[in-house]
């Protein structure tokens, strides 16, 4: 199938108790479609960096069978800036530095040939530029997935419920699900939430896995325990770019096939941490990916068929 | 086959935000012998309480199959009584009260009739006591389990390091794995921890789920998530005596079977947690537990043989 990402792709600089690094490559856009391209579908990108965004990185995108059509440069412009330190517990983080850049007046144009796409991954950007993305589509896609952070919460909290109604699946962390429905408990803020409009509902909780809200239905995608963390930055795009890209290249959207396209999301984010940036997940092989579904397997699954009396 | 628990029959008094009770039935031994006592096994319970325990609580542990011979009731004294007070996210609390009344002296006798157990489950009690239940068994049991918590790393670590080196499997929270191990990551603590004797460790994470560390192998068994937790007391001592009961009840201590014994636990636990003390579990069925474990089955299994290319 096709599965069009609309995300940042840019340079982030970070800080962990492990180390720093200089600019190196990041941004939503460029997690979601390193992810999802360890899948076969014809993947598509609409985003925005500036003149001063290295080449072959873009080519390194395009040798991924990611189309680049709707990736504009802009000439004159920078690229958007990302700078963050992360506390010892890996769990939380402050800001250094947001440079916007050429997202400030970023204008989502499709390309015609983009058109009649089947998949579509709204990373986290201004609900505003979300929406018109979808607007844009003439043929609404056949399933809308959508990213977003508590920064929209606090700052348009309206135009966010707009997009939200508009989208199936809401993939979210565990505070941003707290902000939004006003409940602590996720059960209940999982029903607020979907009330809105979306059918899905994922919250992410970081080390402590996944779950799917569907109807009466839930599921539960472990993390996988790993020794360090070394780098989270990136981790839940990673895990959105994996569960599009695998449900998009099934082109099975039921609720068996969702847990699947949760444990491959999860199983790429585990390879994200790592390391620092993209770094890990540009090395590894689908037959990593394959080893780390059965170290899944093991960790999630039992059988209860087992007679006692 | 035959279980063993010792550990605490105690009045607690608990306020969490959902309300407050007077002094009601507690205590770890209390809590794992309920949770315990929905498998068929011989059960047996090395504890004691003063002469203020009600005696029509004792019948009911009683009717539930516990062998009470090992229950010391010590005329003249008072039973063992906590209170504590739950913040509003519930994953803390402060203790208002700690009386220790009879446990300060607690001699763990163990009756003649209770040599030969095969199972021994060891709550939350002093390292030395517990220590002194392994030493007075003149057959060491096929499988010992046992409980701690932070307060006895303070006060007395050489005395439970010299217990927890006696044990097979040791169940603990995942601050205190950090506590003992030093380390913040679980998978390093689960090293560092096992190399002090315990074949297997379960490090409990409250509403996110419980480890089994074993080798090479690692186990996640999810918590449900539910619209409320009223009240997490004993929810431990419950995963516990779930896990323990059903360990005994098959006689299988296969890693295949811990995965089932944890969902058990964790399922006991779930019940545990929705309403104050043990009323919950004191009034479910054996068909509540069954239905509860479907619920398990469909939150955490998921199936990954789909041919994609």
């Amino acid at each position: 199938m096709s599965l069009l990402t609309v995300g940042s792709v840019a340079f982030d600089a970070i800080e962990t108790p492990f180390g720093k690094t200089d600019k190196i490559i990041g941004g939503a856009g460029t997690y979601i479609g390193l992810a999802a391209s360890f899948y076969k579908n014809d993947q598509k990108i609409v985003s925005v960096v500036g003149e001063d965004f290295p080449k072959e990185m873009l080519e390194s995108l395009e040798k991924r069978g990611i189309d680049l059509q709707g990736l504009q440069i802009k000439e004159g412009e920078k690229t958007f800036f990302w700078s963050g330190r992360y506390h010892n517990d890996m769990n939380s983080r402050d800001t250094l530095v947001t440079e916007l850049n050429v997202l400030e007046s970023f204008d989502p144009i499709i390309p015609d040939s983009y058109q009649g796409v089947d998949y579509l991954m709204l990373g986290n950007l201004s609900p505003q530029v979300q929406g018109l993305v979808i607007d844009r589509l003439v043929e609404r896609p056949k399933l809308i997935a959508m990213d977003t952070m508590n920064f929209w919460m606090d700052i348009a909290l309206e135009p966010l419920k707009e997009t939200i109604a508009k989208v199936d699946i809401l993939i979210i962390n565990d505070e941003e699900a707290r902000q939004l429905s006003g409940e602590y408990s996720l059960v209940k803020a999982s029903k607020i939430i979907r009330a809105m409009g979306p059918k899905y509902l994922i919250i992410k909780k970081g080390e402590h896995g996944a779950l799917l809200f569907h109807g009466d239905k839930v599921f539960f995608a472990p993390a996988l325990p790993l020794e360090d963390v070394f780098d989270p930055t990136g981790a839940g795009d990673t895990f959105a770019g994996g569960f599009m890209g695998y449900l998009a290249s099934t082109g099975d959207t039921s609720f068996d096939n969702m847990k699947r396209a949760m444990i491959h999301g999860s199983a790429l984010a585990s390879f994200c941490v790592e390391k620092f940036g993209t770094e890990r997940l540009a090395a590894i092989t689908k037959e990593d990916l394959d080893a780390r579904i059965e170290e899944f397997v093991g960790l999630a699954n039992f059988d209860m068929e087992y007679v006692i009396d």
